[in-house]
């Protein structure tokens, strides 16, 4: 059993993770997850507002000398916006005069920060969240609602990934296959985890190298319009042993629990597994992956596929081949030519909030969703080996893939 | 907090699903179940088997006079072939001898059905639950991977649909929207409650006349080739609260409970809320919902949008527009020409084991997504609502509804 | 993640339980099943209705040729008195007139059973429960609250107890230290699990020949005043592993898991683990067990203790030591000499409605908590070792034991 | 649903505290969270170590200008003796220099700091946590498996606490009514919310002040002995309304997760609901709370009890009574004169590690068994009343009561 929560607003003091349900032994740094933060922030067509995210890591529990330690690891991300924010965020009660002014530069853009937002976003919380918790301010909606929080998705993901690695030998990479309209081919090359600096150094995390080129363009096309984009990440997960989730109930599948951590993200609105819509399409006599002898990715013979139009998952079970996930991402919300709204205070129709300057977040959602399915993947790993320790992680694994009969392997 | 469990093999004596936290005072009958079986029946392109799903509906617990108690429902589908195969699918052990010549007439198909299956189908959950299991046999796989599980959960479904009627006003619909390469038109018009007799009338559970003309040809043709065909089913809420799931917590959001029950169902490879992956590809200016003040669905005056490509969710939340997703099916794995695999008894090369004769399953998995997507509501319901009966759920969400400021609904 | 549901009305067609995560390769049989509920069944001072009890059992899913299949467990336990009932319990509506004579013989007793329910005992949920459910009739309440559910815990606890067994070596033992004021005395011998027949053919399944003598006159003397008595159970585990169970989080703790089943049995009160209320009486150095190097109940060198007053529980993990939880009942509440209450149709003071004759429901409430730990401590094994089967589970086991260093075994 | 998760190391740098589900609206500071985590301070007979325990607390998530926001709650508990301990428990690795003299003022007590634990204490989680883990050093175990935690579960206590209050108009006292031998007689009053200051200033948090000048003198008398004291607390709730919990399924009883909640706190070893054990020893005629017409306890006429034996809980239910439930806390395991053990580096016998120097650690237990109470009874009434805000729950169970017929109220 993994569990995990984050809190924290978006500009509040810091965003937190929790994990419970992680094996002792992970080799993890602070270091670790600074640096898959900074995979987060990548990404062009980012706005300004990345460089107030700059993280700082504290790692407040559940890790010591660079060893988790069995219990809950929590993870601190500090804001490093926060003086600004003291007054407008602060979590006791502050005098009404604090708020005319804040502590910052006093100019009319700080002013504003204080003001109740009234005027919510299409594509955002903002509406029914004031309606669903009571609110006539939209602030506390998009304070917790903001993408910001998948920061600390992100940071627990890196421990889980951690965990797969030394555990079980699996290895994750995200990539972006769609900005807009362009698409990377359908016979374009998986990347593998050893492409992850290339993925890192290019603009859109793209491995096909025309296709990032087209996707570059997109951006700057729809920035000189003023308006913003979407796309399709996907996430492979490279060594999953055969076995994980089961068929037996409807929420243990693999690919169930997968859809809900990857549309789990904000703004995602859709979910492959495998060749997915495409997969619907086609007739049952080439939609599946023939059951072959030969060599698998492992090097050694035994059964294998010629094809992975199932994404690595048959009757919600991992089957040994690479799990391959997609998932796809709406344009960013808060449209430069702001989307017209209603002002909730007067019910005047106007321009809705702008808060941010991004013209496409399809880069750094590859990072948040390579984070939730390494979640997932953790949590299925943790419920098929048991284990409290990595080193019994891996005996689990070991044993029960050496007790396959040999035909079957 | 709504639970629920199935139980039951394909070919065991019954199906039980068991269902815990549905409010006291749910209208239902064993009527409405049997008639919600009925229609998972239905749909052309189905083989001779659908006629051994014969559904002997008793309900065991949980309903009394037509009224659900608050305690938890149990409701049994027998298995009418169930004489047939009383021995091979005995819970307790058997004389190996009467595993020679079951109780069936005795002819060659009656004994084979005692003989290991060893010949896992791709597409399919035999091999790598034999792994899992570490059986040898793929029969144990099969019996409970089997979408014959499905009835159960629509059983389930039909009483988180009356409850969902009853206590909120909800009503669903399903339908068909593609089935291999015919796709129902972006621009056709949305099927509503009150078509459901005529979406049961229809032979694919499709909206749009032409388009299923078309698809019971694409039908006709596959079935001429020896082949089957998938597609994708939408369903359809109506009358859902604004406030249903939530932004706070990954795992609240009600898209991403959707995604899960969807993709749970067998054989379902990808699901979309509203526009899905299509809206990936637009521009930010022309992907939301603008919210204007006019007449919403319910006739009154207030917040309301002239477009709904969110699919009735935003922030993880049910905005108040009709909620609206999508599920991809893959085509049936048990190919009439049978695909290659591997026989796990020898290691040499074979074609698959084949069970069933159906072309195209698509219509009644789009009974099943309902029945999920009725479930999830309830789900969230419960959370938002508690209450533990009927009438206290309508009063919680009545006086919720009435708390929201006028300028706010 | 093991996890199990009941559903079933006391005089409903049947209980059911359905469990879900039990690994595969369990041996079981129906039989397995019928013996347990027999000897919930037993004990002195129970009334005429045990014989209402004779339990149907069919195992409906997850069990073929008497091994259980990774599937979900599904067991149902036919009420024999049914045919009394069907109107009365009907799950769908019945014509009015059916419930003024039922299928019994019509007598005045009969059609009592048809009119609602408005004397709620004391003791019991029915008052409670009419509030919180909406109803006018104590009927639907005490239908579920009734101690017969326990009966579907036994038969699931029959299930666990077997994984248990084969799976870890683990076997349970359990038998009443208390009926009223007699108390079986603090030095009297812990029973065996080798003692279990000699437990069932006690008249208060007492391993302490003498306080059963005095506890079989304690039941007289009540009956004789029209009274009732309650006790305490004591359930023992012997071969629970080391590490069940955790610190890490409160949740995780095995005694609060304990307290937690324990506590959920009808009519409990108290629960202890090791000697609970009197190791809070002692100073800290007569109150635990010390570690010394020694033999170990398995007959191997190594650390154990000259003392159990823990409980075999320590942080909130099985330490090696014998398990021992004990649980205090209350008196049945249906005390023959009714106790007084008001008329929920009237407002009236009267006696409460009288449903049952048994004296002391001790003994059985034995059987019960062995189920309730049983299951808890399955639950535990299946998170701590993982697996799907029971040899996966064997395996891990082993490995987990074979690495624990020669020093700490 | 109301989840929540404590992280952190006895002398690590913080213990944080993260709580989901708690409705919008609640009022609540840091000052209110301090003044809670003091009162966990308070006992006569703790040791030095509690001045070491000076609570800096941060809300990092979830709260603004005093109201909670519908987000997560975090809550962070800074150590004020960090700088002693950041090489020791860093969560980086550490030159191993670094840790033979450490950051202090490398007198030989700090210089053991840094030795590995290999000196399990019995009665703790030391030995059993280093095979379950995997470890060769008890350091790690006992940095989680410390009371420290409990200032995470108080801290969210407080919140639960809160919305109770302002919500529900629940209110809450904890006392101790044991230690040692010393017992408050069973005729004592109960102590009342607005006991709580003279609680707070009575050295044993005893509302008898015989008892608790008894209890005084015992713990004097264990002192010089070097010897430590166990107890037993009880916790009052007033003003739960009637229908918390439920009898439908095992574990939606409120006494199982309240014994759950309690079982689940360092060093308590028993629970009880009302007269728990007590009960178990009396006859069915006086061990139940008849049920009369009178006034209740809020002043309006209606149905009543005159005892409250059951401690407010029937059929696992709130019954409109006080809630009363104790825990049993065995001795502090670190007895100043050290208990025997084993040296699991060498083998030898050697006396237990010792840690810490209280005499009895009763009174404060009282504070957590409280918070335990608190969030047990929050998560319950926000599942019975569902609601996102103070209002909702506060409208909901208004509606709920005022729909409760008449004669059943």
């Amino acid at each position: 059993m993994l569990r995990w929560l984050t809190s924290g607003e978006s500009h509040g003091p810091a965003l937190v993770g929790v994990m419970e349900g992680l094996p002792a032994g992970v080799e993890l740094t602070t270091a670790d997850i600074q640096a898959a933060l900074a995979r987060r922030r990548l990404g062009y067509g980012r706005g300004a507002r990345m460089k107030f995210e700059q993280d700082e890591v504290r790692v407040l529990g559940g890790l010591r000398h660079g060893l988790t330690q069995g219990g809950p690891l929590a993870i601190e991300i500090a804001n490093t916006e926060w003086p600004k924010w003291t007054d407008v965020m602060s979590a006791d009660p502050v005098a009404p005069e604090a708020l005319l002014v804040d502590a910052g530069t006093g100019d009319e853009r700080e002013v504003a920060r204080n003001r109740p937002l009234t005027r919510p976003r299409p594509g955002h919380a903002d509406l029914v969240g004031m309606r669903k918790y009571g609110f006539t301010d939209a602030r506390p909606v998009l304070e917790r609602a903001s993408a910001r929080e998948t920061a600390a998705r992100v940071a627990l993901g890196v421990a889980a990934a951690r965990f797969l690695e030394q555990g079980l030998g699996i290895r994750l990479v995200a990539h972006v296959v769609a900005i807009g309209e362009v698409e990377v081919p359908d016979d374009a090359a998986l990347p593998h985890p050893d492409d992850v600096a290339a993925l890192d150094a290019d603009p859109v995390r793209c491995h096909d190298a025309a296709s990032s080129k087209l996707m570059v363009e997109e951006i700057d096309l729809a920035k000189k319009d003023g308006d913003t984009l979407g796309g399709v990440v996907e996430v492979l997960a490279y060594g999953v042993p055969s076995g994980l989730g089961s068929y037996v109930q409807g929420d243990r599948r693999l690919d169930a629990r997968l859809a809900a951590a990857l549309m789990g993200i904000q703004a995602i609105k859709g979910v492959e597994v495998g060749d997915g819509f495409r997969t619907a399409r086609r007739r049952g006599s080439a939609a599946h992956d023939e059951i072959v002898r030969g060599t698998g990715a492992d090097g050694r013979p035994g059964i294998t596929r010629t094809t992975n139009r199932a994404g690595g998952i048959e009757g919600g079970m991992s089957n040994g081949e690479v799990v391959r996930v997609r998932a796809a991402m709406k344009p960013i919300s808060t449209v430069p030519r702001a989307l017209p709204t209603v002002d909730t205070a007067t019910g005047e129709p106007v321009t809705a909030h702008h808060q941010r300057s991004d013209v496409c977040a399809v880069p750094p959602a590859a990072v948040v969703a390579e984070a939730m399915v390494a979640l997932t993947l953790a949590e299925a790993a943790v419920e098929k080996f048991g284990g409290d320790s990595v080193a019994e992680v891996r005996r689990n694994l070991e044993s029960y893939v050496a007790a396959v009969p040999e035909l079957l392997r």
